[in-house]
Formats: C-alpha cells, structure tokens, sequence
C-alpha cells in the first residue's frame, strides 16, 4: 500500500520510515491517508481518542499517552477591548505535558514506532521537540538518541535527559546533521522522528479539530501560527482540509504562517514568489524555537499555502518581546517568544486595517515561557527590593 | 451569614477576607460551606464548572479562567510492572496553566477577589504561587503585588513578573512577613491570597472530585500528597469528605501527607503525637516548593488526618532525586522535587509491604520538573559529546 505522498510531485511511496523523503523532489514526504466518512466521538475526550478516525492509526493506546490535547481555547477578551482588536482567541498548546505542541506529533509518531516494532527512536532538536520525543519514549519503554547542538543550554539538555535519553551534543552542521540522522535510521533501525515527520504532522491535525469544536462547531476566520520546520502548520492545513472535505466545514480559515524577521527563509521565498527555500547564513532572533535556517518543509509548506489560501508574515525582534510581556499582562498567558509572534503579527496587521472587525482570528501559542525564561528582558519589569520593615509605607505610597 | 469555620474549635465566623484566622486559636479558618445534594454536571469539561454545586462560588467566569483543572490520571504500567507495585496513578497537576496545582485555588480566590470588588491582590511566595497569583490576577485586569523572599531564584520572580505584578524581594524573617502582609492588606484593601486562603482550598476540592471520576467512580484506596503550609491536603481531604457525605463514596481513601525529611515539622509532629507544629530551624532540602518551616495550615491537618483517617510520612534527600528520575525514565513525567516525594514514599512503603496488592494508589504530582530544571542531578543523566563524522560509528557501538 502505498501511504506516503509527495506533496510537491503527486508520487505515491510505500510506508517506510526509513525513507520519508521524495526521492525526485528530495522533499518530506507526507500522509497519504485521507479520512472516509469520519465521525468525531463525542464520549471520548478531546485528544486522538476523540478523532481517531481522522489520523492513520487503528487504536490509541492510553499507555502510550501523556494526555495531550484538550489544549484551552482562552477568548482573548481583555487584550480585544484594550487593543481594539476584533475577535481573537488563542489555543494554548503551551499545556502540553512537556509544554509544547510537540507532544501531538510524539504521541503519534511513538504509536507508528511501536507498531514497527522499533526499539530506539531519536530526533535532532535544540529544544521543544528533545524533552517531547524523549518522554514519549521513557512512556512507551523505548530507548532514545536525542542530537542536540553543541551550544544547546543545558536546561534543554537536561529535561530530555531526565527521560533516560542518550543525550549528544554534536558538534558540526545542523543541516548535514539532519541528512546524518537518517542515514544512522536506516543503518541501525533506529527511528528518527525529526520535525517533519509524516506520522508527527498527522498529530497536529487534531488541534484543528478541537478548534473547529472550540469554536462552537466552526472554523476560524484567520489562524495564525509560528512557523520553523513547516511541519507544524502543514499539519494544521491538514486538518481543516479533512474537515472541509468531510463536511464539518465551508470554507477553511485564511492560515498566516509567521517567522521571526531575523530567520525568515519562508516568509522570504513567499514575499519573492519563489518555490524554493534559500537558506539563512546568519539566523538572528530570540524566537530560537522556529530559528530553523534550512526548514524542510518549506517548499510543501509555500505549496499548500498557495492551494488553500494563506501567507506568510514576519516580525521583528522588539515586537516579539513587547508581544510576549502584552499576552501575560492582559491573559495570564507566559508563552515564549516563538509563540508571541503570531500576536505581534495579528497586532500589526490589525493596526494595518488588514483583518476585518467581524472575523474571528485563532493565535496557535506553540510553547511554555516557562522554558525560555532566561529570554525575558527584566528591565520591563517591575521587580524591586524592600527590608519588611519599610513594607507597609512602600504599599502605601502605591496605594 | 457565618460563612467561615475554624478547624480546631470549630467556630464559625463572617465571611470577611481581611481577617482569616481564628482569633481564639489562631489557625486558619476554612470555608464553612457544606454541598447540598451536589450534583456533578456531566456535560461540562473538568474543572470548576463541572462541579459548581460542590464550590462555594455563585457562578464559574470563563473570563478568569487559564483552562486550569482536567489534569490526567495517568496509570503508571510500566512503574508498577519494573517495580511489582500495587496498582498507581499519577494524578498530573504540573499540567495546569503555570505548572502547579495552585492554579486549582488561585482561580477561585480570584472570583472571591472580582465579586468583593478588590483592585488588587498579593501572596507570599518562593516560586509557584507567585507565578500562579501573577497570571491570575493578570487574566483578571487586577493588579498584583507579589512578596518572595530575598533570595528567591531569579527564574521564579521573572514567572511572575512577566504578568505585570510587583514583585517586592524582602529582606527579613519569612514568618513575619506572612502575618505583616495580612495587616498590609488590612490597611489598604489588598486581598492577600496566602497558601492557607479558604478560597484557595474549595478549589483544591475540585481536584478529589475528578480523580473519583478518572478511577471510574471511586475513591483510591490511598491518596499521596506532597505536604507544605498543608492547604492543599486539606482541600483534598475535603474534596473526598464532600463526596462521601453526598453519598458518590463509602469510604475515604487513606490520605499519606509527604514531607522531605529535612523540612518535615507536620510529619515530626505527627510522629510524637502532637498538636502543635514546632517551626523547623533551618531547613534543608532540595524539595523547595514544600521547604515550610512553619506551616500556617499544620495544626488543622494533623487533625484532619485523626479524623479521617490518614498519616504524614518523610523521605530523604537521595530518594527524592531516584523518584524524580525514575517517574521521568518510566513513565514521561518530569515533575519538581516536591512532588517526586510522593512517588518515594509510595515505594518505600511497598518496599516494606504496607500498601495492600489489591489497593489503588493516587499519587498527587504538585509542579512540573521545568520550573526547578537547575536542581536535575546531570551526574546520573546520559549526556555525551561527538563530532558528526564519529555519529556512525559511536551510534554503531550501542546497537
């Protein structure tokens, strides 16, 4: 059976995930599955269980999940009546178990590994997708190789070790790294669950789904999501195809993929109208989450975006900050910089007249500040010092 | 209407959140609010809303909600297997909004603090609750002021800072300063929502009612909890009484209140059979979250546990570091050291054959192994360096 497509060519391959990559166009391969009739189950919770008909697997297996999904739709109301913006919500994937919307892609990607019978997975990360990759793994008593760059911070380092993981801080390039991976895959049957895994995206399609539930049986008007890889959007389009096709839906959302200004290889071929993607020499940016210099879905991704109505956005580094401090002062919600820039660029195009006042705009927050914390910029803070005893004349001077 | 209670005489009190202890005893008043006929709402989500009849609340406000409650029971196979335990969960309250359990009572002492008409609200804190306060107050448009102690981990304040609040490091005793922010908030009509707020711990409540749920329909045999001022505990315990006199329950679980032996005031007095709580001198452990030399909430818990059924135990510091890296290696939960206790007082005591084969045993996860990464032990982690041309052949020598 043939099961993975070419999204570039059309060409069919059989599974294999030794071999996730068209051997014409060299680009990632994706899921060829599409749902027939699919029903959501209504008992189940929000999560796979929930659409399991929508994703290429024939059961969930609780054991092998953490409980991801279920992720809050939080109605940003109070940053609308501050900023005058119309509509907007954010689907908070920061509330994944290992606090990134990595975990939906894992959880899948673990259930493909363990069907094949493969006894070590791995993937090469510098951050979000080492500590999801290395828990899924610890969770389903596989063994797994996790490269990271030489100059990953050690907490990123350490919260995919604690999993057990054989951690490796390789030394060398990052793209060459990528290409090494898999050659290792195939020589020693491991499974390398990289970033644009075709098992990873069927993951993400499920946030689409609880968005199109979310919302009260609808889709957005606008979704705005962080792009590095690619493979997380690719995934998110994914899903609300599926649910066009099925008929849950009429029309799809307009999806406005965003990068940070300082590493822009997509939203730079997508402004240029070019098909392929220049790599960036020099990434420069905070948002180090989707600082991807060479992102290999790229090109799938500018396809997709072309075929179903989307584009791509950047931001700069100071709309990144001012963004991240706007959505944990207005909503409670601390996300790292990769995640601010979807508000950054919904902010801006909004000031820009760009979104209508009656549409309604889903901000996808990818990841938990709480794992970028040393990125905070504390001058904008208001942290100061006190002895207890000048306390109640400092309260009262603010009172 | 005397809507507070004191755990210790027993009597009642106004409601009147600027005068929280019991003015004979001097212990924390709890909420004196008994469920009648509570019925659980089976079409909402977990969470408050769905167990609105058992809250003192009038209404649950989606607007001052994170998405907080519906934390996974996770039943840990492969621990129970590697180990031959009795059957456990995990219950994972890491996975709310900021990364703890406090979130569970921040988001009802913040409608307290909405519907008495407070502008601004404050806490003691060196670590969760600032965070959890901070993002609360935030999601609320309520301004905050948060007190930590001079040495607070620069991490912790940045968590809470990040949502706006005013952070004020104090220098000075610790215990002082719990009693002054009470007489600040007096004089200046700040709502202080402290580790032992009644409010607090209705919402700590809601946590028992969704593992009754999770477990199909019954109480655990044995409940583990990681014990610090001793609110949460006493929300649990409460949680279960309301269940048991609404008839859902026959029976309490037994509750096991774990202290880290070198900050254990509650489970030392425990031991000796008293009352009274002697504040630890200098505590000493790297179970920060629960370090409370002199926990407000003790008294009431020891005889909460005489009541009900229930004990405290302590652990050390070698078993807590084994817990955390052992629920992380087997299971994918990377928890704080805090809550690693529980996993290590559950092991000792199986070890020991105190816990029945045939009982089910939750152990309450209190906070995310993220916000304490600094405190991994890296000296037992598989961490390694190589160069990319090696990769083949190291990789080769582990197949």
């Amino acid at each position: 059976m043939k099961n993975l497509l070419c999204p570039i060519c059309g060409r069919t391959y059989p599974a294999d995930v030794r071999s996730l990559f068209c051997p014409v166009c060299g680009d990632p391969l994706v899921s060829a599955f599409i749902p027939k009739s699919p029903k959501i189950r209504r008992r189940e919770p929000m999560g796979i269980s929930r659409y399991l008909d929508f994703i290429p697997l024939a059961e969930f297996d609780r054991n092998l999940s953490l409980g991801e999904g279920g992720a809050p739709l939080q109605a940003l109301t109070r940053l609308q009546s501050a900023f005058h913006f119309p509509p907007v919500f954010a689907k908070n994937e920061a509330m994944n178990p290992t606090g990134s919307f990595k975990d939906r892609g894992s959880v899948v990607a673990i259930h493909v590994a363990r069907a094949l019978g493969f006894e070590t997975v791995g993937t090469i990360s510098t951050g979000n997708m080492a500590g999801s990759t290395a828990a899924y793994a610890a969770r389903a008593g596989l063994r797994s190789v996790i490269f990271v760059k030489d100059d990953t911070p050690r907490e990123k380092i350490l919260a995919a070790g604690i999993h057990g993981a054989n951690v490796i801080k390789v030394r060398g390039d990052y793209a060459l790294l990528f290409v090494k991976s898999f050659e290792i895959g195939r020589l020693l049957s491991f499974y390398f669950i990289n970033s644009v895994d075709p098992y990873r995206i069927e993951g993400y399609k499920v946030t689409s789904y609880e968005i199109f539930e979310q919302l009260g049986g609808r889709a957005p008007e606008i979704l705005f999501v962080p792009v590095s890889s690619g493979g997380h959007l690719i995934g998110l389009i994914r899903g609300f195809v599926d649910l066009k096709r099925a008929g849950f839906i009429r029309r799809l959302p307009r999806f406005i993929g965003v990068q940070a200004r300082g590493c822009a290889p997509i939203t730079r071929a997508f402004e240029r109208k070019q098909t392929a993607i220049k790599p960036v020499r020099s990434p420069r940016t905070i948002a180090h989450a989707i600082a991807n210099p060479y992102p290999p879905g790229g090109k799938a991704l500018i396809k997709m975006l072309a075929a179903n109505g989307g584009e791509m956005a950047a931001v700069g580094e100071g709309e990144i900050l001012k963004a991240q401090r706007t959505l944990a002062e207005y909503e409670g919600i601390f996300c790292d910089p990769a995640s601010a820039t979807v508000l950054a660029a919904f902010a801006k195009r909004t000031k820009q007249g760009r979104i209508s006042p009656r549409s309604r705009t889903v901000l996808v927050i990818t990841g938990s500040g709480l794992k970028t914390i040393g990125d905070v910029d504390e001058s904008k803070l208001r942290i100061a010092g006190a002895d207890l005893s000048d306390l109640p004349q400092l309260m009262a001077a603010w009172k």
